[in-house]
């Protein structure tokens, strides 16, 4: 099939996905909001959440983890449920050039196998990579340096990051999509619920893929942020293929700034309630466990969602739940950005954006499973993984605001986290 | 016994730890060798070195830790050496007023037992943060803040930290001298060669001390250092004591000097050579070793000596080890410091100084024993250990320095570990 007799035809998969060039509804309204989702049907699968013990588990499972009990969908209610193909009409080849890079699959492979669930997150994540780019780039003036790399083991990414921009102090958008063969201990240890996978002659093909990103800006008033998005799929000996996503958003302000966090939340919210009700308030719950400070004490922002392991009721109402949390990360972020862009701020502020910075290195290197992961996988890609630090970070022996100050107010947030909306 | 009526007849431990106040010597050479070491006696022991397999094992034991084989004396040969307790004649209240703080045990209750080990230990690890915080001031012109705390489940600490001093951007000196109960499996834990111990009711009562040292100054051209020297005993069911030693002292510098590298290493092999002459050279590659940071495939400087779970050829000779070592510490490091007190140094290579405290982040909170056993250990003083944290660090993405470079030279020695004498 070639794709340039098809282009006029088909819809590219930015609209499939969602994307729209221009904004609908006022600012602070999220463009995808509304539009995109209200397509999908406003109504909320009406199935009932049930809970199998420790769902909500201190330090819960980025990447390999923990035995980690889940909430569920019930099947049964869920399962009827049809959704779209979103590439089903879509030219592969010609939405592909919009992206940062060719993505890491080949482009006839994704054509040819456009309805299989890998080919559909690949897609999703090359879309999110240069939708969030794209924005950041509007709003700083700089560019993105774009680098692939391949993985000897099978696979490989696509690392966006811009450095010492104008509003950003460090911006990295991290697409990776990695395969190869796991052991059986290695794939008990990736699902977070250790689940016993049986392999042929020991070995488990499997393929991970995910959209990852950290944005430290240099303002003390516009917030941190970080979303990833993941998938994975291990096929056993006998064929049958074993499947999860994973994922979230969420923000690390230096001073608190009440209507940033609704918003932030707000639009989170509003992208979980299109999928089940309890998702929003059980996923903000695991944030805040999962982004955790032990030795401090401290959450390391004021969260946002995390999920991990989720594979129920279907594959399809997962995926689009995903989507749906994928297609906010401009709409939550970027209002933010731009109310701040101008804020003028103090060598104290910037002081303690320092040493919150600190604190993120510290959350980062000692406790994130997916850095932990990566540094301790042969063949990652160090520079990817670690450009989630800031570009700059200070550690003051003994630092304690003072009472009463804005300093204080974001501590004290950090140690009781809140509910936002 | 009044501390008072003995002052005049008694040897200040200062003085028994070898201390003097006048220099011997050129200035160049450290001012306690020759002199100290020298009135111990000059002939090295010829005890013969075994090894017992896996001495040099890669990432061994700073606290806490995996099984390691460790090169051992032939306790037969040594053990009829006899040293004289350096506490034996010295007012110890008196003594005690020169440190930074008072100690942490009670006065009294070292005077009582001025034989026992756990006492000349404290003593020397209190001299040696008062000696080498008072070299450190006198150099800066800045003071020292003293902090003592204690720790609910038994002992306690003095923190010392000078920040943004004129030469030193963040310099901490700790002793810490901490004793409680530990169960059988920590107790395995805490040996860095997983010997079993029993325990009366499961129940193993332990002290643990140490002085350790992370110095962190401005000018690029001088370089960081740390050296943490300890002291375990653990009491089993049947009374007998388990004891054992750990230390070292490594230099990391922004840029290669070979004459500093090897005045530093000089002083430490002089001090080794005294005990043993393999010390020095299995000791310096352990410490290569333990320092690396596996994700860069790069050493966190140039290394100097590390050893662990040092137990023979009997206390009384591994003590004086420790006690040679832990006096190096002001003239490994001093003369460095003031032959590059007044070094130009350029905005570029202060960056590549900030990239370097990155790398020194990243070994910390991601390998470092000491530091991963205190963030885990409930009633650990976090200040404390995290004072090894420099100010200020810097993350680039894909920092790599140009072909030809200073800065390539110095990445150069930190891929391929070098010997300096």
């Amino acid at each position: 099939m070639s794709s340039v007799a098809v282009i006029a035809v088909k819809r590219s998969a930015a609209s499939a996905f969602g994307k729209t060039t221009s904004r609908s509804g006022p600012k602070w309204l999220p463009r995808s909001m509304g539009v995109r989702f209200m397509s999908h049907g406003t109504s909320v699968p009406a199935g009932q959440w049930r809970r199998t013990g420790a769902f909500l588990v201190a330090g819960a499972a980025a990447f390999a983890g923990a035995a980690v009990g889940i909430g569920r969908f019930q099947r049964a209610e869920m399962a009827s449920r049809v959704w779209p193909n979103e590439l089903a009409e879509v030219d592969i080849a010609e939405t592909c050039k919009s992206f940062m890079s060719p993505p890491v699959s080949d482009v006839d492979v994704l054509q040819q196998r456009r309805g299989e669930m890998s080919t559909r997150m690949e897609m999703l994540i090359m879309q999110t990579q240069v939708d969030f780019c794209r924005a950041l780039e509007e709003v700083d003036g700089g560019t993105f340096k774009v680098d692939r790399w391949k993985r000897t083991e099978g696979g490989g990414g696509i690392s966006c990051v811009m450095q010492d921009g104008k509003v950003f102090e460090k911006a990295g958008v991290n697409v990776s999509v990695v395969s190869g063969n796991l052991t059986e201990e290695a794939a008990k240890q990736m699902r977070s619920r250790g689940k016993v996978l049986k392999g042929r002659d020991g070995k488990l093909p499997f393929i991970a893929m995910g959209v990852s990103s950290v944005i430290h800006p240099k303002n003390p008033h516009i917030p941190t942020v970080h979303f990833n998005y993941r998938y994975f799929e291990i096929e056993e000996a006998d064929g049958s293929k074993q499947w999860w996503f994973g994922g979230g958003t969420d923000l690390t302000p230096v001073y608190v700034d009440q209507e940033d966090a609704a918003l932030f939340h707000g639009v989170l919210k509003q992208a979980c309630a299109k999928h089940h009700p309890r998702y929003y308030p059980d996923f903000k719950k695991w944030c805040d466990k999962y982004f955790y400070v032990r030795h401090r004490g401290e959450t390391r922002g004021i969260g946002g969602i995390f999920f991990d392991d989720l594979d129920s009721p279907d594959q399809e109402e997962v995926f689009n739940f995903v989507k749906s949390c994928a297609q906010t990360v401009v709409p939550c972020y970027l209002p933010i950005v731009r109310k701040h862009l101008n804020d003028p701020f103090t060598p104290e502020e910037k002081d303690w954006q320092q040493v919150r910075r600190g604190r993120y290195v510290e959350f980062n290197l000692v406790y994130d499973r997916g850095v932990k992961f990566g540094l301790a996988t042969p063949g990652s890609r160090i520079e990817s993984i670690l450009m989630s630090l800031p570009l700059t970070a200070r550690w003051e022996y003994m630092h304690e605001p003072k009472k009463g100050s804005k300093e204080a107010a974001m501590l004290e947030v950090l140690r009781n986290p809140r509910e936002w909306i």
